[in-house]
């Protein structure tokens, strides 16, 4: 037992490290023996015994100490704890075995972490996952395949491309014919894993560029010859991408790496249910369209699940109006995607299927632990337009999925959504995607009842937001000029902030805020409580208690408020 | 126990699996009741039990598998694998349960993954790694917090902001003062977390990029009006990035992600020990000067531990260089960063503290799981340069995590390195390092001392590559002319092609094989056998009984070779 003892600490560890923190530690001494028993898979019993003991803590001890805390709360500041963590230097022999390192994760850091899992944590698009998907990711790293090539995942990277297929299936439904000539052709790719949302729309948005500036007569491509030499041999001065107001930021920051230059990601006002609006975005086209290509559209890109309020874009539509212009059309749906697998509900994202690409999180409505996006597109040999090789690595007809990928290594993501896949079925996750849009609609009407409330953006999908706003001062608004409401608002939106704020440092539940200029004709930037219901756990009983909260805050703080 | 059984599978999941082998099976049905629990933490100690069952044949069912297949054996084939994944439709209901999902993985998936823990897999940067690290990723996956923001991660920011300045003082070693100073300053920032080596060079050449074309009067910066306008404001025609031939493929993707264009990284020569030729690149400078900045040079990248060679670029004479030249300088050490931690070789990287930024790879020489990456800035606003805000994420000020990266959503791996620095220590990270150097020192001695063998390029660090090149042919080869060289190396590339994938085959060993052009001064392109030493159960008897069977494998197939 002593080698043991050595090797992976104490079994009963709480107790150890309660004595060691009254004793006077002995000096632990990195040794070579010591370090390779670490390495190798322990034979005996008892060390297997220690092992899964640690996996107990793991399972159970951190759920133990997330269940007393939800939300961000501020018993202790970020200040106050930002000095704890100050020590910049690395122990020479080491500090802690195992042992106390889980023990120390336990009770000094997850009671200060965020309890995403809680049902009263409602303010951000990530929350509990299922049990298993613990298991399934300690696979991940048991397995520790690389998934760049297949000589460090071999099986798995043809599992990978079996659930890229499936995916794929669910949002363009092509013929059994074509899944069949693709599913495991090594020369073509329906998609990839990435590591989130942002690197999948940078893909999508990398081929787009490179699809449309590619090689001809005299030019090698943009990929090789960079953006200058492409606007010179094109004639081209600047591309741009249309996507609507309520976008997610990583275009505008896919705009800047890919060198389109942020600027040219140009958002589309939104029309009164807060989707991209139609006739400004066949406007903007048709101008575009008379600089006779000097200006030229590298894509258009559809939201499904705007990250602020939910909202689907008119994908029918706007895949129709890309399709006349031979515009490349780009879906986000990171968010919305997974409503895919509801028969309820799918028909929101109708049109889904005339996109080049199509971005899905998994972390978000797969309900797969951190973090994990794919990337989808239409045509199977669109990819090409991003391939690399290397002689050491990726090599030209391999089945090497790191050929097209923004990434390198990379872990096998695609193990855990195949396996969630066959445990929950898709009745699973649409039962998971249905409870959050049914309840977030009876969430709006509980809103819309309350008179101290307003709901800004009713639920499309799962999302909505609103404010807290007086009756009296509904009525106030209602009668005011532009500027009487420029200082309602102003006076508002103090009001939402602190009321946010301290509903979060209390600790009992958490809902986000944003700014939105919509939702209100005026333009006027107004402060919203936003929720996201994801968690199967958050019901309506649950929401109204979260009002109340926010009632009773208000109440209490109104004085406050109002004089600041 | 009726209920657990539905929602979690059998304890006994082995025996149950044949029985479902064999049986008739009843159909799951997905349903609310069930798929709630398995969101909820189980209060009842036999489904705690089940759980930790499943965690048992995680942690050793797998290992037992991985035990018995070395290598990539080709029993099945790549071809017969693909035929078993070709079905892309998923199950309204339910298809399996945890436990047989996780026994199909054990029985039907791991035989076919690839032994990358085995002492005898010896051909790519993906090795064993310590036990513990899977109770680390448990740990991340099961607080699955989110470092785009505070507010779904809290104390892990901060804690990652302490990780960060560790790793950054073993690079620079700064004064105490200057860590105190940026340890948990939400403004400045000391590097990244990232998915991997490639996106840690791409952010750095991002940086390089925005920094050099940063706004000025009548330009408002490269990130917002893009390449083209960067351009012309500042009376450029192309950027180029230096770098030696040896370097990774990732900085070829991040000129064209970039816009750049991957023509203008331009490969300088390598000197005879594999480093790049400073004479060159200092030629190359001077004659892009003489352009009048017409042509800018974006950054010069050194390597540390190139993949292929291991080999290090002089650091301290291109920091000096670009110094004098003011230009920025970028060290790609995603292999052998780790090498700082041991006393005995950090001198191996002088100059890497000159560097204004450096890559480092976790899962790689800092042994953690498959994927995570990290990059390091010298100055700590220079990272303002690629800054991102969002109203519902990343507000200015903030200790949002996310507002200098080129990921959103990413998971707490910083925890993981953490934890393994308080268990190794230094000293143990050291360990590791200088066995592998040493070992692979040892292994080119055994080498040399083979008639059948030529060591092609000697280890810097733990990497090393050879060919077969029987002693007859060595002699010819000495009194060739070019004609005749450039039959017999193809000759010898084909044996050596043919060994390589035949040992590979047979499934008890693997090493790479890559094709160089350099260690000979005819600039042949010659196929090698490449070994990376950094299994810590790898010995010198290991590899020598490798280069036994690639000896055997020669000497029986050698007739079928030749007459290929």
């Amino acid at each position: 037992m002593k080698l043991n003892h050595q090797q992976f600490g104490d079994t009963d560890n709480k107790q150890m490290n309660m004595k060691n923190k009254n004793a006077k530690k002995t000096e632990l001494v990195a040794n070579w023996q010591t370090l390779m028993r670490t390495f190798i898979r322990p034979e005996n019993e008892e060390t297997k015994l220690i092992l899964i003991k640690y996996m107990e803590q793991i399972l159970f001890g951190l759920h133990n100490f997330l269940k007393k805390h939800v939300g961000i709360t501020e018993e202790v500041s970020l200040k106050e704890l930002s000095k704890r963590f100050t020590d910049t230097r690395i122990n020479k022999n080491p500090e802690k075995k195992l042992a106390e390192v889980i023990t120390e994760l336990i009770e000094d850091i997850a009671p200060h972490a965020v309890n995403v899992a809680s049902p009263y944590f409602v303010g951000h698009m990530t929350s509990a996952i299922p049990f298993f998907m613990v298991h399934l990711k300690t696979i991940v790293a048991a397995l520790n395949q690389n998934l760049v090539k297949i000589e460090t995942s071999k099986v798995v990277s043809i599992l990978e491309k079996q659930v890229i297929a499936k995916i794929h299936r669910v949002i363009y439904k092509e013929k059994e014919s074509f899944y069949k000539e693709h599913v495991q052709n090594s020369k073509t790719t329906l998609g990839c894993f990435t590591k989130d949302g942002t690197l999948a729309n940078i893909t999508a948005l990398w081929v787009a560029r490179n699809s449309l500036l590619s090689s001809k007569e005299g030019f090698s491509g943009i990929e090789e010859e960079g953006i200058a030499a492409a606007y010179k041999a094109y004639g081209i001065e600047k591309c741009v991408i249309l996507t609507s107001k309520l976008s997610h930021y990583s275009l505008k920051k896919a705009g800047g790496i890919l060198g389109i230059g942020n600027q040219n990601i140009i958002a589309i006002d939104v029309d009164s249910n807060n989707r991209i609006n139609l006739a400004l975005l066949n406007k903007e086209i048709k101008e575009i369209k008379q600089t006779g290509g000097r200006i030229r559209i590298l894509a258009v890109v559809g939201i499904a699940g705007a990250t602020e309020t939910g909202t689907i874009d008119p994908l029918k539509e706007i895949g129709m109006l890309c399709s006349e212009n031979k515009i490349y059309f780009h879906v986000d749906a990171a968010w919305g995607g997974p409503t895919l697998m509801s028969e309820k509900y799918r028909h929101l994202l109708d049109g889904i299927e005339l996109a080049d690409s199509v971005t899905i999180d998994c972390h978000k409505q797969f309900y797969m632990p951190m973090s994990s996006g794919m990337v989808y597109f239409k045509d199977p040999a669109i990819m090409d337009s991003i391939a690399y090789y290397a002689n050491y690595v990726n090599r030209p007809g391999s089945v090497d999925l790191g050929i097209k990928s923004i990434t390198g290594s990379r872990e096998a993501n695609s193990i855990i959504l195949d396996c969630a896949l066959k445990i929950m079925g898709s009745q699973g996750y649409a039962l998971l995607i249905e409870h959050g849009i049914e309840t977030a609609h009876e969430f709006a009407e509980e809103i819309k009842k309350r008179p101290d409330f307003q709901l800004i953006t009713p639920p499309e999908l799962n999302v909505l937001t609103y404010r807290i706003c007086p009756a009296k001062i509904k009525h106030k608004l209602s009668e005011a000029n532009f500027e009487q409401r420029q200082s309602i608002n102003e006076k508002l939106n103090k009001i939402n902030r602190t009321v946010q704020r301290l509903q979060r440092e209390a600790g009992k539940s958490f809902v986000s805020r944003t700014t939105l200029s919509i939702g209100n004709k005026w333009k006027e930037d107004i402060v919203v409580l936003r929720c996201v219901i994801m968690n199967p756990m958050t019901n309506i009983n649950i929401l109204r208690k979260i009002l109340d909260e926010q009632e009773e805050i208000y109440r209490c703080h109104m004085h406050e408020v109002s004089s600041q």
